[in-house]
């Protein structure tokens, strides 16, 4: 009987802050970096779990110790115990008595548990020597079904409802995944529209993501009316009335600021407006969508499946934005992408930030083949950034994500790029000395981000 | 000019498991901790800030990293522009643009951040040489507004409004702080009703409860709907139909459990029941509120003031319960008392575990002399556990709580505790061997608590 050896976890973070990369009106400076966690067995197969949670920055090691936290559910396990009942890991992990008094099922902990439970994703879908989007759209209904913690969510979706979800998608699945491998995915990109950019390199950018074959772009907003209203102006000249312009204001404003900001950006037909105030407030964004003409979108800050489903009750939202490494992993978007399906509400996964979308692809293409059964008014996240680090990066062309045919969830960072961004004693980390080290107390007159 | 000096951090944990002390239908095995944190400063007056986040046990080293990792925004930091502007210390601590991806204002990142701004209002208070809830009460309404964050709050609360309220109730703040010292606040007592005691023991200290004073008891419920009614039955016939009997739920049930349940826990005229489901479905409790006849009662689990707005503007909670280490401190629960006035509904808060009777009764004694005026209809939760471990215990009186009169938030744990108590090195612990070893895999037949 083989093992479960050992969990590794790593700090890894890259310096991105200095280039203004993902600025946005809430994260002027953000380090993408990952709490790395990779599961050992004593296989002859050598396979490894592969998993992390995406940060952006100081905080990474705290996740680092929550990852830590739950080694004893894993070190010494049986592998077949592991790899055959992943939605038993997935309760284990998130069910805890002790561990869920620190969410519950939110924040750093949870972070965590989605980690080591997409690791373990790696590692089955591995071991079954599929591509992870191919090896969920291998399971029947009912095993997808027994995959799924429903508690707390039974009064919007029962199992059995799941189940008749699954299964009316069932017919078609082989068509729909040929298909895929045939023209992939929808993607939009991000890579034009950061705050920190310059007018030119903005309109730059977006003519070139146009010219790249992208259909969709999406620009951060927020941080100031007339420099948004001037960045659209500019964005819908270069680009013309067919593309679509999604907006971002990353919980910028309060619930009427959000209103009247909308209002006027409203005249340049943005596709959707995301985040547009707390991804707490549910009832903040059922007012925003009720009171102006854009369309709300969000998700990635979304703490949990009982979140996602307020917000679908509460008729807050028109896109549902999934995030990778935000909930307990592969599980919990599984029971929010069945959410949606029953609720009729499309699925458009953020991505970015460091292997997020070597992450979701996977999780969209399933949706794709086996939940919602379409790619209709769908689109996954593109950020052009970091993929070099992955062994197995995500790939677009034509505005479209190719679907991933190496076996796992493409989750694996190079051996090389861990070693060198490893924190804070990795070598692009040693050479920076007193980085971390800026005062962040009054005295020094710089004050921290606000 | 005198400074910050260290900010050192203890995890403390109490092995409190072993007797069912705090069994309820979501936490079987708590040993109850706290991820300690010291503030000490170069003055001479020898004043140090003590502050801690409760948890459950497994985790309390993660909220230890947490803590670690808000280090740079004290260590070296003028002791007066620290004390003196609390409400900038609490903004810097929640709103650091890297650390808040961990949230946003939410689980670990959030309590850590909640551990270490009570610390510094311990050393504030204890440098103003009053207790607390009187130094607060000693702040005018401009002073209090300021230390309020009112992002993604002035939907329902703004800050001119907020002054409103503290204006109208600064008339009478010394009559009611005299009659605070002379009579105190109203206590009830959970210390009857854990789900691991037996009948005897239950019906025995249910009695011992009413011959003490106390008006209100509360019982967990939850498990067992037959077990519910048995034990409330019992306790009910024990303490006569005056005597007020809570329950607590503990996020046990899906939505339509709760109502189903508590139309049949309704005949022995429970006073309220608290956490009737998960702790984020906002329109859950609104549900569970509108469908049975049992008030509801939620908070100590709720992540943040956004959560506790909806909970109001929803109309899902009958009573507000705060808890002293779950949200970012003094100013977040500053700010839910606002809007708990605003709205109208009574604060009781949420106390036991280790410390949390100690910190929580200097909130609602300064709720009571300056913000909602009154101590109608309100009752702080009081377990009578752990008290010896601290320098400056809560004292329950005939069922109500004294006023503290020593300087600080009593806080404090002694050193003998503190180093006793210390995991896993203490000798409480050392003499434990694989207490913590517990395997939590499959492979064991023990899968960890559901």
């Amino acid at each position: 009987m083989y093992r479960l050896t050992e969990v590794d976890v790593y700090d890894v973070r890259f310096p991105t802050s200095e280039h203004s990369d993902g600025s946005d009106a809430m994260n002027p400076d953000p380090d993408y970096s990952a709490a790395y966690v990779v599961l050992r067995t004593d296989a002859p197969d050598g396979h490894e779990g592969h998993g992390f949670c995406f940060t952006i920055g100081r905080g990474n090691d705290v996740v680092v110790a929550a990852i830590r936290a739950l080694r004893p559910y894993l070190a010494g396990c049986p592998l077949d115990a592991v790899t055959s009942d992943l939605g038993g890991l997935h309760r284990r992990l998130t069910h805890d008595s002790q561990l869920r008094w620190l969410g519950p099922e939110k924040g750093v902990a949870h972070m965590a548990a989605g980690a080591v439970v997409n690791a373990a994703w790696d590692l089955a879908a591995k071991r079954a020597g599929q591509p992870l989007w191919a090896y969920l759209a291998s399971l029947s209904p009912e095993e997808l079904v027994a995959l799924v913690d429903f508690r707390h969510l039974t009064d919007a979706l029962t199992p059995q409802e799941a189940l008749g979800l699954l299964r009316a998608a069932e017919p078609g699945r082989e068509r729909r995944a040929a298909a895929l491998r045939e023209t992939g995915y929808p993607a939009y990109t991000t890579s034009p529209g950061w705050l920190g950019y310059s007018d030119e390199k903005l309109v730059a950018l977006a003519r070139r993501a146009v010219a790249d074959g992208f259909t969709q772009i999406k620009l951060k907003v927020g941080a100031d009316l007339g420099q948004d209203l001037h960045r659209l102006r500019l964005v819908r000249e270069a680009v013309g009335p067919q593309v679509r312009i999604a907006l971002d204001a990353n919980q910028r404003w309060e619930r009427e600021e959000a209103v009247r900001w909308m209002r006027e950006l409203a005249a340049f037909d943005p596709y959707w407006i995301e985040e547009p105030t707390s991804p707490d407030d549910i009832l903040g964004h059922a007012h925003v969508r009720a009171r102006q003409p854009v369309p709300v979108a969000t998700g990635e800050h979304a703490a949990n499946r009982i979140v996602f489903k307020q917000l679908l009750q509460a008729e807050a939202v028109d896109v549902v934005q999934i995030d990778a490494t935000r909930v307990a992993g592969v599980n919990e978007n599984l029971a929010i992408l069945l959410l949606a399906a029953k609720f009729g509400v499309p699925v458009c996964p953020h991505a970015g930030g460091v292997g997020l979308c070597e992450l979701v692809q996977h999780l969209a293409m399933f949706d794709f083949v086996a939940v919602s059964g379409t790619r209709e008014g769908r689109v996954i996240e593109y950020v052009d950034h970091l993929h070099e680090h992955f062994a197995d990066p995500a790939v677009v062309r034509d505005g479209h994500y190719r679907a991933p045919t190496a076996p796992g969830f493409s989750a694996r960072m190079h051996d090389h790029s861990l070693a060198a961004h490893r924190y804070p004693d990795g070598p692009v980390w040693r050479d920076r000395p007193g980085h971390d080290a800026h005062p962040l107390h009054p005295q020094s007159g710089q004050e921290g981000p606000r």
